[in-house]
């Protein structure tokens, strides 16, 4: 086509909040602030049957980052990414505009305004318009060698260091390592890709991606904790409220990492195919939970706390020694633990179903992850059914006001 | 734990049904009948802004299989099964088991009820116990080689054979071929992966998984045409009433196909990164589309319909003879669109992202998909932005009433 043409005939350009205005999608839900406020499973839907999903728009800025206390969504697009820069400048730079595009994802915009000219690349990759943000929250998260590569030595905390290898670990090279994560949720898996790819092309000239995986849950009414891959539930234990989270996910000590949390994450194959051949009883046992209810054993809510001392009314303990939830709730720390399905086609090798659990947790040290996965690594029953393959450690920065940028405490 | 204990610190077992109504999620929905009424993209949401999804449950049974005319879920998982029984009858007792199973997957039951003896693995995985069905669909297909297998050759028909090789194919052995397809769609991810699981794991004494793909849509207000990952709306011209279906779709001979349809399924890789560096005017001319509007070239609304022979007030034609839509629309058939997004981590080759098209498609005669395919495979603009790395043929069989299996005409 001319130019000519080309005048004449293409649509005059809207913006995609004039788009959303269009479709009347915009400001019939409320910006909730992304300060920690609510439990991990508050109740977030308005209708009694019906769920509602994704209009609520979630706020980029506040003391804590957003996607860490945030109610659940149903999806999840991770993505570990390494640097191939070591100027501190350009990295800055590239902060900052995460920043201005990470506040415009969120909103449901578009990450920079439609070009008049179409002689150059749309400046957003436009697989979104049209739709409204479906709670999207993105988290940015950087490893320790990401300080390294930057030189940014008097910023090293003796806790922030890789994780050590536990029992039965069978960690994959190709999903270790890395230096910056971005964690995109959102209740549209289209969404959260969108503003995984978008942020990665932003910065493509100082990155590479290492590995990215999406996720999913069932939320269901919003008031239960998600089943996993294996029919159970698991992390009814989660913080529930602000106090919760200051306690056991915000980083509170006086430097670039206050109001911000360690993310951990683990790819975790779950083998389905041999669970599901598995009795019901010792399904349950590996647990120690009923796998209805999803209540720990003796009890009959599935938000029971865990007594890990608690006997039956004949003498003997009610929890299996070897238990998941034995074992964890043992090692007597918390996590925050946000947790997604994985289904990726057939394992090559097996023929089996590719499947499993991106296991995301946040927790003010990560000794609190480590003393729990010490614990589970060598007597966990659940060990017979998974395997973990992927590893990463990440500090997830604290939140900013607007005129801020994401990290900037790190970088001044 | 004893048997004794066992007795009596297990919950009482209550079936998945009484699960729903104890969560008031039974009853809701009015039951929507799969006789292919609607268009794919009715307007299926009650709320305003908020997008209402999942509590409608669809029947199994009607004149067509669910998951063909029903408009289009959030979620597909779509799965290719090679045979490992050549016995007709222990396949057709498969079919009836998988009969039974679907009715209750689709209604949000357990596949069978929960048994009260603890020592055997629990007949439903359990992955979507307090899930309503989320508009689950489950459609099964079978492929050329199906009936070569099982020696069914009164049964065969001139027009049902694999497809052909078309120009810049690249596909590869581990996405072609296989003698079953299921596709599950489900506004609920865990929900659709839950039902080919169950399936699979039924049949598992007769079948292997040759290949699945999850995949997604932004289904938004559900008035719009979902933008594929280069944010273009594409198959705008699908069946909207159910005289296009009964032009395009439905198999009308008196055969054991009667009122099921050939089902096409293409992987087409889609290579994000070329295409994001692309400028929008290439993009525009590449699809025939404005991006914004998703409008043919000259018009204004997405579903106008495509005139290849306009020409501009300048006399010149308006869509590029290159493009997508004129190439798609050229071939002067329909065929109705039913495809996915897909994401699956990062190409190990390119280092990029994994992405692109679960392209499936419905019609009456395989030829309608092979003369748009043929038209499109040299000429098509868009061949230099995606590779067709998967393909397969399946004939769906008709719809049944209850007290009927599904296939059972093939059998009998």
């Amino acid at each position: 086509m001319s130019d000519e043409n080309d005048k004449k005939w293409f649509d005059k350009k809207i913006s995609r909040r004039d788009f959303l205005k269009k479709a009347g999608m915009v400001g019939a839900g409320a910006a909730i602030g992304a300060s920690g406020a609510g439990a991990i499973f508050a109740n977030m839907f308005s209708g009694k049957a019906n769920q509602v999903v994704g209009n609520e728009e979630i706020s980029f800025y506040g003391e804590h980052q957003s996607g860490i206390a945030t109610p659940v969504q149903k999806n999840v697009y991770f993505a570990v990414l390494d640097l191939h820069s070591t100027d501190k400048e350009e990295i800055k730079q590239m902060f900052k505009d995460w920043t201005d595009y990470s506040e415009k994802l969120m909103k449901g915009e578009l990450v920079a305004p439609e070009l008049a000219n179409h002689l150059v690349p749309p400046l957003d990759t436009g697989e979104t318009v049209g739709l409204n943000p479906y709670r999207l929250t993105i988290t940015f998260g950087i490893s320790p060698s990401f300080l390294d590569k930057l030189k940014l030595d008097n910023k090293k905390m003796e806790e922030f260091k890789d994780l050590p290898h536990f029992p039965r670990d069978q960690i994959k090279d190709k999903y270790k390592g890395g230096d910056i994560c971005i964690q995109a949720c959102a209740d549209d898996a289209q969404v959260a890709f969108h503003a995984v790819r978008n942020l990665v092309r932003k910065g493509r000239a100082l990155i590479t991606l290492k590995w990215t995986q999406a996720g999913f849950l069932p939320i269901g009414n919003g008031k239960e904790t998600p089943r996993n891959l294996f029919g159970f539930k698991d992390g009814t234990e989660n913080p529930k409220n602000n106090n919760d989270f200051k306690n056991v996910v915000w980083y509170d000590k006086n430097n670039w990492l206050k109001n911000g949390t360690f993310l951990i994450v683990r790819r975790i194959q779950m083998h389905l195919e041999t669970w599901d051949r598995t009795n019901l009883q010792e399904q349950e046992n590996t647990f120690g939970r009923y796998k209805e209810s999803g209540a720990p054993f003796g009890e009959t809510d599935e938000f029971a706390t865990i007594d890990i001392n608690k006997k039956g009314p004949d003498g003997k303990p009610v929890l299996p020694i070897d238990s998941h939830v034995y074992l964890a709730k043992k090692a007597d720390v918390k996590i925050a633990r946000r947790a997604f399905s994985y289904s990726n086609g057939i394992d090559e090798v097996s023929g089996q179903f590719d499947a499993g659990l991106l296991f995301i947790c946040f927790q003010k040290h990560p000794d609190q992850f480590i003393k729990i996965q010490n614990s589970l690594g060598n007597d966990d029953k659940l060990n017979e059914y998974i395997t973990h393959v992927g590893t990463g450690i990440f500090a997830c920065f604290g939140g900013i006001k607007k005129g801020e940028y994401i990290g900037q405490k790190l970088f001044e």
